[in-house]
């Protein structure tokens, strides 16, 4: 990788402040369960008792993926072509589910292969940052090359310096690409160890049939490199994911910037793999939004101790699972800056607890 | 019960064209998981393909308990009332996660111990609906006549009525009031069948000695009705709580005005335990927003055959639950309105599903 990272651990030097402000609001210590840690997380981030949300905003980064004329997805690869172009026109989940969050969302366009008509609006950046048209079949050779995967590193990293230095502090990263959550099972699979069978599920819908044949190329795509010990940037380049690469500069650009980081869901948590691979620090700048119900995700949160904040059942990728905890994430915060103290409002506190 | 109620169980007739519309959103089949419930529940509720929330609001009940004093809680009875004048100030978690999620909150005295002082203001609005200064202690005697308990049913129903008349059809329920764990923990048990022991949890924050001592007192005011066969209304008498007998005319009003309820934690669902009893189809009105750390909420869930939308840990009743919730619910009803179609969209549809 050419591009180098300044990850800083986050300095826990404010926690005990963080804490005694927490715990002296009127509520009961501890009440606001998950609330709580995001809030003292937030406060680490940017160290101050008081922190806030900046212009937060969503990226949903694009990409095809030559495996997928192979027959790993439910969906033709047309359509993630149709859904960047939606994204762009606002009538995708993400853009409703960021509009009711209060965020502005980016498409990035990493290597989808054919032309996307569209362009900015207020709300809505799109932005070219093509790698190529699609990546070449996992099946057969590489999805793309080292120099490839270095530049969409470079690219993600760049792009969320450029956020950062709009004003944005926290940001949510989304995906879209038919037939990634087949490049998220491979990527888990080399990276945790984890045997690829049980890293493998229906994606946006295959039937009983479907998900035989992407079991089927999956085995072939990993019998592909057997016998080569892969770091996570070798597994990245070899099964690629041009949004996944871009993904993975994002991470590792935004946890230096000190931005705090919304963890969507399966194949995004596959591009942390990777980050978390190069950088461990970068896991203290994420909350983990919501949990898929990919069985990939289980293993992947496991591997990062991490643990989601929602559970609806939801497996639509696009940053929908980061923009419906946004809500909470900022309630969170409100409630650090905005909640009475005990001694301030006249309440007495627990006699025994 | 004085007051009857007209509460029609949901006509499911919408249900093929509300289900036929989220499922030609531009998202694979299901995608959306718990949010797509959510969206029919609502177009049913509101016999409608376009759901919308109108005045959406947050009603707190509050009331005092004899059985406090006892000691089943860990915190000083005084409490509820400043807890109520924090309310009404605007310093408490549910006033937080209200504004933060868009909605006006109401605080009934239905029966604080103390005289509470404040008044309404914009965004909160404060009622006094006493039905005395606190129940009785039901360890000795009943919480309250039957008289109290219909006429605080009837006040509940009346007000949600008033907020529906005002143009409001989504009310979150929840509650204040020291020792009402307890409260909620004998209702669940008379109602439900399930072992006293197995539903007295620490509330907010018994330790062990803490613990012990409200499960010795609240077998001793169970073991007052031995003998005697309580139905759900007879139990409310027994065991109390203003707020939660308010509550239950307040459910049982919001069903027949076919508003969308959303309902907090293990108190408030203890209400709705009565309420059930009463009606089952007010349980079709009904979506849960946060599953409690108090072990008496599972055994509730099941008995009323619901699950949450969240796990956040939470517990400290107020509503924060049910207000946490609303900016999901909101979500999935502008999902179901403004995501783009798939004809209108150019997106193609799933080669196998």
């Amino acid at each position: 990788m050419t591009t180098t990272f300044n990850i800083q651990p986050l300095s826990r030097e404010l926690a005990p402040a963080i804490q005694q402000r927490i715990d002296t609001r009127t509520k009961p210590l501890g009440s606001l369960g998950k609330l709580e840690a995001i809030a003292l997380q937030a406060g680490l981030i940017q160290q101050s008792i008081t922190p806030h949300l900046s212009a937060p905003r969503i990226a949903v980064f694009a990409g095809d993926h030559g495996a997928a004329r192979a027959g790993v997805g439910a969906y033709p690869q047309e359509v993630t072509a149709q859904m960047v172009m939606n994204f762009i026109a606002g009538g995708a989940a993400i853009n409703v589910l960021a509009r009711q969050a209060g965020l502005d969302i980016s498409v990035i366009d990493c290597g989808v292969a054919s032309k996307v008509e569209g362009a900015s609006r207020p709300g809505v950046e799109y932005v070219i940052a093509k790698q190529g048209l699609g990546t070449a079949s996992y099946i057969e050779q590489a999805a793309m090359t080292h120099a490839q995967r270095d530049d969409a590193i470079a690219k993600g990293a760049e792009l969320v310096r450029g956020w950062h230095a709009g004003g944005c502090n926290a940001i949510g990263f989304g995906e879209m690409g038919i037939g990634n959550t087949s490049t998220a099972s491979l990527l888990t699979h080399f990276i945790t160890g984890i045997n690829l069978d049980m890293v493998i599920g229906r994606g946006a819908g295959l039937d009983d049939a479907g998900l035989a044949r992407k079991r089927a190329l999956l085995a072939q795509a990993a019998a592909r490199v057997a016998g080569r010990t892969l770091s996570a940037q070798d597994a990245l380049a070899e099964f690629g994911g041009f949004e996944v690469a871009t993904l993975v500069g994002a991470f590792l650009g935004a946890a230096e910037c000190g931005m705090l980081i919304v963890v969507d869901g399966f194949i995004v948590t596959s591009a942390l793999l990777v980050a978390h691979a190069i950088h461990p620090a970068v896991l203290d700048y994420c909350v983990f939004a919501h949990g898929s119900a990919e069985p990939g995700h289980v293993a992947q949160l496991a591997h990062l101790g991490a643990e989601p904040l929602l559970q609806l059942g939801m497996r639509l990728g696009e940053g929908t699972g980061a923009a419906a905890a946004f809500p909470l994430i900022r309630a969170a915060l409100a409630c650090l800056n905005e909640m009475a103290g005990f001694a301030d409002a006249g309440v007495s506190e627990a006699s025994s607890a």
